[in-house]
């Protein structure tokens, strides 16, 4: 059934996905990742819901100040209300605002939703939806016409499914993108229902919205493909309410390497994993090691029998490379993959590792596990990462001794604001600094000491700033006593770079990140010198 | 296509579920487990691989003496080794040792295993299935044939792959399950190769064994069931090796109440959710809050929207009922929530909020709005939004009153290890109690004072312990001085409650977020005396 086109992706993540329990994204988190998503390759970005709320809206102020290379802006809405002018609507209105070339409007092709849920007629309800894509392609916007629960409505009036959908076609709607809102469609269903559609409205784009509700949102998606769609809704690593929605990180790879349909940019797909961890920290969701294709265990093998037979021929246990998804077999990573790994990152630091040879990267590989099995983690942490391999290959000149740290945090009475004290000591080449930093929060208080105390030797440590700070407990069961991971990015205006500490302490796990940051900091102005 | 007969359900998580990173069961875990399975009606356990491990042997032995009232045990074991004799194979032996009736008997169908992992010829390969199967069959056992890799011995030669399985036939294997060993196979092919082979062995039972290195292990098992397939194997919670194996704990609830194809015992499915539960508690897995049907957010409702129209109609935004899966209906507290949801949330508190007024629900929700603008959140912080209730409608008698606390972290040389001790002053009816609690992390010392200067008045409080503590920071882009909210769980071993804190202070945040959870233990002593 493959022809062969290209499939467009339409990510919902900062929408849909934002809808998921604990998932919540910071604005700088958001942009973040529209320009991740953008790199990656992916057709559409969905960034929000400008009518309902006041922050997405700002961030479709936001984005239109920033250039994008591949993907396109989509602002989403419903169809405007019952027995009312499209033309007074407010969540219109901010649709129009917000000013994206590409709408996604929804609306109802389920009887029950027509009647039980907007209390109207199914003429209104075609109205409403004839009248609403109408009035944004007057206004010069293209539209894609989610269709809502489209398949628990085809399946209880088909005729009245796709009578629905042909308001949004002679209206000017491009795309039909049929919605398994409820996320209870089996793949055959979808599969015949999209075939119907396809057929029905020729020249038409069909797309797929499905949930995870049954475990079936990646069946759905490929399956309604499969009957020609042509663009994939969903999120990254399935966020989204209940069970999440159709998974991207696993139906990206499964077109391009199952299907042979490509879906994003040339040659990206090898950063998939990497783009996957990447989301999980932005939000600070643990990952899932057993995500089809990016999972930290997803290459791995245990038994006995796969072992062997993976290495007289990895064709025989493995239905496709690790390396195309960026992801790596588990049994040889101390050895090749592992070494591999450590080479591609060490060449991403800089020439002067060029010529690393075999030994050095096995002693970096050495330490990095140590470290990882710590609790380390060096995806995002690129400054600790050469730290790490300037301290490994014994290249490390430290800039500064630390003597000593504390930090007091007091409050008195029920109301008083609670502040933080922190003093450092330390020496740089003989001198002893003792410093000391005040403010609400205790890194904070830490972060101002610890500059105080370098800036006298080293003036461009004022230029840096922390521009991020995460904090993951890895171990919750064991509570307050529990491991603790901080990230810290910090930027000096030109570079960016994280760096990452781990203690049972969280104010210790800080210090480590910061202590690394100003570190890097350090050592990048001396390359630079020198 | 449904012809309405059972589906046999055939557990493989004590085999293949156990070869995933992290999952290890005890003997009596073992014991347990196939216990739950028996009473819940699966039809096959696959207790073990009696010839690789003693341990398993000895699993076997134990077996016996237990009555099932409903599961089959079953042996695994491999085809003969190429160029020996049947009666010589200790495995085999093994495998008649363990005194089952039912064995399952895996074996080649993918030229490329035969040459390159076995490196013997096709008839020696297939007369390894002869005989196997043959041998077990003339020693009473009753056998399944596990096609190895079956969906790529198809896709490559569908004539060789369809010739081994008849060497099982011939030999009287009563069951050929077609394994997609490697999780590659796409739905559609799956049905495909699965009708061939039942219209190739039309007396012979089929069955589908899957993996999910594609997300779709549970499609492509409905999709062999589709096809004619009568027996799924897979593993509880998806455990198993990589991605895991196809995840019985969503494909049994998709047989009965999506397919109408009875699998377990009757009644049964609504203890599903607590079966999930007790499974991940034996092995020590955290459960996934998404997983469908079962997860804890498999049936949240976030979106207004959504919470209002399930109100009106819950079939308007649920494929099925919660309570058929054992699982309920959560109606998420977020920036979008109303009275209604309020309502909800205090109906699930107590009695003691049966009468309240729309007044009261508004006060509480005025309340909500304020904090959840300050970045608290009470979807799982349970403990909190009561005491907020408590406080809004001026319910609320403080058990203590707080003076002061002051934390010191010190840290003096390079490795020396990071202290912290912390100081609590409150007092109680008049009383005042100053106490000092040591550890290496602020929170636990702050911990440890607290329940210290409380123990005295309210000794309860000494069966409180903190089994979860997560942090998030709001604002990451403000960096170290952004807001950061902590969210920790306690328990006193009956019941369980979250709470939370917010403040830029991480160690604030953790403090209101510690007094909460003691606060809120101390009301539930108070009601169940009162």
């Amino acid at each position: 059934m493959s022809n062969g086109e290209r499939v467009d992706i339409y990510d919902s993540t900062l929408r849909d996905g934002a809808q998921a329990v604990g998932i919540t994204f910071s604005q700088s988190g958001k942009m973040r990742f529209v320009h991740k998503l953008d790199e990656f390759g992916v057709s559409f970005i969905e960034a929000g819901y400008p009518g309902s709320n006041p922050k997405d809206m700002q961030f479709f102020e936001d984005l239109r100040k920033e250039k994008l290379s591949t993907s396109k802006i989509v602002g989403f809405g419903s169809t405007r209300r019952a027995n009312t002018d499209v033309a007074d609507d407010t969540f219109i209105h901010a649709l129009l605002k917000a000013e994206t070339e590409f709408c996604a409007i929804y609306g109802k092709t389920w009887k029950l939703h027509v009647t039980d849920v907007l209390r109207t007629t199914y003429e209104e309800n075609g109205q409403m939806i004839a009248d609403t894509v109408g009035y944004l392609r007057e206004n010069g916007r293209r539209v894609f016409f989610d269709a809502e629960h489209f398949f628990s409505g085809y399946k209880d009036d088909a005729e009245f499914a796709l009578k629905m959908l042909g308001y949004a076609v002679d209206a000017g709607a491009e795309a039909l993108v049929l919605c398994d809102t409820i996320g209870g469609a089996l793949p055959w269903e979808v599969e015949e229902a999209t075939r119907v559609v396809r057929e029905t409205f020729p020249g038409v784009i069909v797309g797929i919205h499905a949930h995870n509700d049954c475990g079936l949102g990646a069946a759905n998606s490929i399956a309604a493909v499969r009957a020609g769609a042509l663009q994939v809704q969903g999120c990254m690593n399935g966020y989204g309410e209940r069970t999440g929605n159709a998974n991207l990180t696993t139906i990206m790879p499964t077109l391009e390497l199952k299907m042979g349909r490509k879906c994003i940019a040339e040659g990206k797909l090898s950063s998939l994993s990497s783009l996957s961890l990447y989301v999980d920290d932005l939000v600070n969701q643990r990952p899932d090691i057993r995500a089809p294709f990016v999972g930290e265990t997803a290459f791995s093998h245990k038994g006995g029998a796969h072992v062997a037979g993976v290495q007289r021929n990895p064709l025989s246990f493995e239905h496709i490379t690790p390396e195309s998804v960026g992801n790596s077999r588990q049994i040889i990573l101390s050895e090749l993959a592992g070494g591999a790994n450590v080479v591609h990152r060490l060449r991403q630091l800089g020439r002067e590792y060029d010529n690393v040879t075999k030994e050095e990267v096995r002693e970096i590989l050495a330490e990095l596990k140590v470290r990882e099995g710590d609790g380390y983690t060096f995806e995002s942490a690129d400054g600790s990462f050469k730290l790490l391999a300037q301290k490994a290959l014994n290249k490390h000149k430290p800039f500064f001794n630390l003597d000593s740290f504390r930090v007091i945090i007091e409050k008195r009475g029920e109301n008083k604001i609670c502040m933080s004290e922190a003093t450092v000591k330390l020496n740089v080449n003989g001198e002893t600094e003792h410093t000391v930093g005040e403010a609400e929060g205790p890194v904070e208080a830490l972060d101002i000491a610890l500059r105080k105390a370098l800036a006298r030797f080293y003036p461009t440590i004022s230029d840096v700033t922390l521009s991020d700070f995460r904090v993951r407990i890895l171990d919750p069961k064991d509570a307050t006593a529990a491991t603790t991971r901080v990230l810290i990015e910090s930027t000096d205006g030109s570079k960016s770079w994280g760096t990452v500490g781990v203690s049972p302490n969280i104010i210790e796990a800080s210090w480590q990140a910061l202590l690394d940051s100003v570190e890097y900091k350090l050592l990048l102005d001396e390359e630079n010198q020198g």
